[in-house]
């Protein structure tokens, strides 16, 4: 049964998160899938982004139900640390575990460049856990067309960069037995499955619905226009009659930025007049830029970003000379009055690095009291972060076009439905 | 170089051929791809549609040039009675294979029911008569998606439908080593080549230019407004890349339907921006109704249409009772004024289906002169027309399920690209 949340609201196309608008400094969030912007250096106001959208907070309960079904002492860091924190019918995958039935996970990424940065890769590595936990297969969508149709690239350019993405996908560490990975230039050519679910949304979505939703302008390419439906369409089992084997019913589980909210609010409207299940969803929120939570990192801003493939020296530098510090302008006003965890880059980054709760706990304390130095947790920072991106490194040199190959067969992975 | 004729004008979604607003009986007639309707039982006026549309008429001089570098006595009667009327870039095909490079036909139909009428039987005979003299691949798209998007059918009914056309299509007898049939939701599942040529052109054409060119308003469909792209492909070469080997570069002659023409000149707008060749095309006027030249054939009206699964007894009863007839109203006045031919239904007919001109020039003559009655130009229309389309329904009942197949099948074709 649909709930009230669930109408479909097309005038998030907007999306604009309006401030309290008594005070003096009223303060208008904008995030759409393409762009994220607000005027407060903390970021984004989740609170007023869950209400606007109709999503739900992930709180508590939720979380001690999830350790509950999915047998696990404590959940993901990025979890119990609020940055997976709203969600859209979460606890109708947490049915199906306990009833025994199998779920897919599906989650996504736009090449937008050669390179990943840390951001592209946090998602990942909280899908790699749930795929573990739950023991589930995992489709990994990469929309090389959207980036062809939103950026001045020849289709050449962007397959090239979907491959490089695809490696940097694989060197996270999932198992090929029990992941498909596609992008859609391809895929779409190899499922007739995929044009079929296709052919279903985009009957029951209207002109005014899709402009609505996403705000296109009359001088929009029509690639743009179409391109909502085809992030849909994996959404629903029907899309992988490999995998599936034309079991149109297995319920689905999407991990994602609370950006990509608008696609699958169109997907969960459509999903019961197509007679099928709505997907369920897991929402993060933005990694923050080096310069700022004010807005999220950028493949296309070498600088407001650490990239996957930056050197030792690279990181060192970007941190130190970029990072945002919520420490003092003096030393002694710093001792004096402590750092600002709130808006400090290098603590924020932590927050999703370090997975050892105590270790964190008593960063944000010395930072906080001022017994610690921007200085200090930017160094901090920089030894957690130079291994994990150089053994990514190491991993991805690994990665052969036929590993890669293998990952992009449409096949029957180690499940059965 | 693009003629100025092919610049895309998109106001011709309205489609509007005003006839000479100084006479007290001002005509509009109104042609898009869904509807043609005008006022004049003597049909469409053509030469203000070549002209609105900025085609050109096919004159004697281009039919004696086809005569020549095809090397064929005489044309078809379609072409040399003025059925198919205009063309676009006709020459650049002749060209071809004066320089004895070879081209490729494309033609399409949509399954309006599960039976095919005598209009939609007519373009294909030409199709063949073209594909045979010219010894070259043929390309035919079944557009069972456009059925679903603007149709209450069910995606498995318009599937259903594609393939009784594919039957039909196949009993007119084109030969399997040279002819390529495809439903557009399998077919686009299958070719990777057929999916990037469409990312190709949808990245050049934006939504204003779309609903110029087509009509959509805000309440249709997005897959609706997908739509044309999906026809214009097949144009490409590149979207076959088993027939023609990875080569872009094959020249494509398109037959159709002159309500065809805005999607073709969407394409032709854009090939040359996607460094690919323009397609040429011949246009075909419409197949009248029987109750008169004011409509075109359809396929939802059952007594407009002689169906192809027409019993002997129901193509009589047909003709007899519905076909606008340019008769008198009495005997003696027939006799005396003579029948009109350039409203009658049975003559309009016969300028269709019988070959010989002898035969058709005597028939004109007494039926102009009054010589002949209407009762008895009917009796050689279903004299004529029965044994078509009792020969077409033995020849269809021996198409199989593997025959169909085989025409569907993505596959090398007995040609060297």
């Amino acid at each position: 049964m649909a709930s009230e949340t669930d109408t479909l609201d097309t005038s998030i196309g907007k999306l604009l998160v309006a401030a309290d608008q008594n005070g003096q400094n009223a303060v208008e969030d904008f995030v759409d899938p393409w762009n994220v912007h607000t005027s407060s250096m903390k970021g984004v106001d989740y609170d007023k982004l869950i209400k606007k959208f109709g999503c739900s907070a992930i709180d508590d309960s939720l979380i001690e139900r999830f350790k509950r079904v999915a047998k696990v002492e404590e959940v993901h860091p990025l979890l119990r640390r609020g940055v997976f924190f709203s969600h859209r019918d979460l606890h109708v995958i947490l049915d199906c575990v306990e009833k025994g039935q199998k779920f897919y996970l599906y989650t996504g990424r736009g090449p937008s460049s050669d390179a990943m940065h840390l951001g592209h890769l946090i998602p990942f590595l909280f899908t790699k856990w749930l795929q573990k936990i739950f023991d589930v297969p995992l489709i990994i969508q990469i929309t090389d067309d959207e980036k062809y149709y939103w950026k001045d690239l020849s289709l050449e350019k962007v397959k090239e960069m979907a491959v490089e993405n695809i490696k940097d996908i694989i060197a996270i560490g999932f198992p090929p037995e029990k992941t498909f990975i596609f992008t859609n230039l391809e895929y779409m050519g190899q499922s007739i499955g995929f044009q079929e679910t296709l052919a279903r949304i985009k009957k029951r979505v209207t002109f005014s619905q899709n402009r609505g939703l996403f705000g296109f302008s009359d001088s929009d390419c029509m690639g743009k226009l179409s391109f909502p439906f085809i992030q849909a369409v994996p959404s629903f089992s029907s899309a992988f009659p490999q995998i599936f084997k034309g079991n149109t019913d297995v319920p689905c589980l999407i991990p994602c930025g609370i950006d990509q909210d608008p696609y699958f609010r169109m997907t969960r409207d459509v999903a019961p007049r197509m007679k099928f299940l709505k997907p369920s969803l897991v929402h993060s929120k933005f990694f923050p830029a080096l310069q700022g939570a004010n807005t999220k990192m950028s493949a296309s801003d070498p600088n407001s970003s650490i990239f996957l493939t930056d050197t030792e020296k690279q990181i060192k530098k970007k941190i130190n000379k970029y990072a945002y510090s919520g420490g003092r302008d003096t030393v002694e006003e710093h001792r004096e009055k402590g750092g600002d965890c709130s808006v400090d880059i290098p603590f924020k980054y932590l927050t999703y690095i370090e997975e050892n709760d105590d270790k964190l706990g008593k960063i944000k304390e010395d930072y906080s009291s001022g017994v610690m130095l921007s200085g200090e947790i930017k160094n901090i920072l920089i030894k957690k972060l130079t291994p994990i991106v150089l053994d990514h490194q190491t991993r991805k040199e690994s990665i052969t076009e036929d590993i890669v190959r293998g990952f992009m067969t449409p096949r029957q992975l180690l499940f059965d439905f």
